[in-house]
């Protein structure tokens, strides 16, 4: 299990040190961990938020456990030197086309929700979006047109093959949890939308156990609000799964608790190759004060021993803790509640 | 006061019905209504869902009271034929670039939001979306790539006049409201927010009683279902406004009660030439049974009264009977009550 360990900034290297602490009381064989600088430290260090020589590590193992990146000392720099190039840039160079983000209510958590708490009670979707392509990665920049005016630009667009295989992940997802998928889009307006619903509705024939429906992202955006608790798996393209998985994260509440994974299309030993990282950002306000909630680092490495390395048992093992650990109500300062990042984990720990 | 009438599909002849009601109980002199079909219906009668002889009367007209567009029976037609080609159409060849979304929770209605009471209670924002440019009106297509892959593509992109145009809005709008203005963009990924944000801050300059803030569209997203009362005026492209004002409507909760006018260029006798609609749809499944709540659209004309005609005290008299009757508990099946559409119009006649 060769796993490259990127804290980052703010609170990440806090977080992923509690995280690294889980795994090892869990006392798999073979742990291997590799470090290397991502972000504003990476910059500070190296120049670069995305060093070569964290590429190199970032190759060289079979998953990735990334914190969070992100400094306000930052903010002045160039685009290509602002810490989020480093998620951009390890999206584009490791392949990583396939971002899982599971929204859930904890039990108990209802409270910490801006909805209502029966209708943040029913939460549980899975939001799979697509990491690779969509305006994010197309040729952009800034030109002068003849008459003298400024002006941005930036193409979106989606070919069959990339829409295909995030497809069928969002399939093979679907048909894991409650085999409804939602595909969400703008094909009333946009013709990358139309061939997005063209090609899912495709591929959709592969999966007759799994119900398909699709939506524009407006109404999805409405119907996140109004009934979140409807959606089972959410498959969409990069931009509207940018902020449609924030506004689910946000609609759960509890956003400390929330892990993600980015997966690509290179196999493991025991599954895929993939970099798993806590929703929330590097908060730079409470960095280093014991305050950050490890919960969604820590469940982001039981999503890389399920995903990177078949490591079922092992991540119901981690899930599990967790639960049992909110059940007996240790509460961060993010949930109201006055535990430490290191009693947080230690709660977990001996639960495990 | 020529307005140009276009009741549309579903239930947009029977809301406009009502409020062309409430504007003849007005008496205001020199009332000229002329009708027009757009939607499925004008699909059905003229062969398009925007008929030359619409657009002529729309260019005759100060305004243009719209229901809305869109029925079940369109679903397979070609795109360029959709209902909702009508109301792209009727932005574009008319110039209505300036989209104003109030969201508001009345009094009393915060029980119909998902958001719990005292969160949804606090929201009085306006929503300002750009609506002549971005990826919606863009160079699109499909093709297929040399090694024989389908592609579809948009191309998004701002110029400096255009987002100039936009953020005077924003700001004058601020300006009438509480003077915070937050631009929403997504300048850590594309060229065309980076523009965007760089001539908003520039147009800040004119306005220094208003308090500009940037927001990235997903941290947008978050934020109006953690605090929306956090907001006053947003500032907002073509495609973000689109999600993020059906979001924050359905965070309203009464979607029924919430109007949107969309403002061109050309000047009136008393005001700006602007497309006034309800924010709700045609709702077909409702249609012709005296169920739809006429109240959106009467708040529309009252937004119509006050931006293309300068008859502030009359769209203000409009506005206070409807508070009134929602205060003195009139409410249509959208809001759990009996009223039918009719009798939702005659208790706001009642209080004029
Ligand atoms: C930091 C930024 C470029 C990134 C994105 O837009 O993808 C972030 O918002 C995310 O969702 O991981
Ligand atoms: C019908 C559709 C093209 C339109 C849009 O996307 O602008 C609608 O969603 C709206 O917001 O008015």
């Amino acid at each position: 299990m060769k796993i490259a360990v990127f804290p980052g900034d703010g609170i990440g290297p806090e977080v992923i040190a509690e995280t690294v602490r889980v795994l090892e009381a869990m006392r798999l064989p073979g742990l291997v961990l590799l470090g290397g600088d991502v972000g504003a430290i990476a910059y500070q260090r190296h120049g670069h938020p995305l060093p070569p020589e964290t590429l190199t590590t970032a190759r060289e193992a079979d998953a990735i456990l990334f914190g969070a990146v992100g400094d306000p000392s930052c903010d002045g720099l160039e685009r290509h030197l602002r810490p989020e190039q480093a998620v951009l840039g390890l999206r584009a160079e490791l392949g990583l086309f396939a971002n899982l983000r599971p929204a859930t209510t904890f039990e108990g958590m209802e409270d910490a929700s801006a909805l209502r708490p029966e209708i943040a009670r029913a939460i549980d979707l899975l939001i799979v979006r697509e990491l690779n392509g969509d305006v994010y990665f197309g040729d952009k920049g800034q030109r002068t047109t003849e008459d003298g005016r400024r002006e941005g630009w930036d193409m979106m667009s989606y070919a069959e093959d990339e829409v295909r295989r995030i497809a069928r992940i969002g399939f093979e997802a679907a048909r894991g949890r409650n085999k409804r998928l939602t595909s969400v889009d703008k094909a009333n307006v946009l013709e990358t939308s139309q061939l997005w619903r063209d090609v899912v509705t495709e591929v959709a024939g592969e999966y007759p156990d799994v119900t398909l429906d699709h939506l524009y992202v407006d109404n999805a955006a409405m119907q996140l609000v109004r009934a979140p608790g409807q959606f089972d798996t959410i498959v969409t393209g990069n931009l509207f799964g940018d902020i449609l998985s924030d506004q689910a994260s946000m609609c759960v509440g509890s956003i400390g608790l929330l892990p993600s994974a980015s997966l690509g299309e290179r196999k493991t030993a025991g599954g895929t190759f993939g970099l798993y990282e806590p929703i929330h950002g590097s908060a730079p306000d409470i960095a280093g004060q014991g305050k950050a909630n490890p919960l969604a680092a820590i469940l982001s490495a039981a999503m890389m021993l399920r995903h990177s390395f078949g490591a079922e048992d092992p991540a119901q093992k981690i899930e599990a803790a967790v639960a049992r650990a909110l059940a007996d109500g240790i509460r961060g300062a993010d949930l109201g509640g006055t535990a430490s990042t290191a009693e947080i984990s230690d709660a977990v720990i001996a639960r495990l």
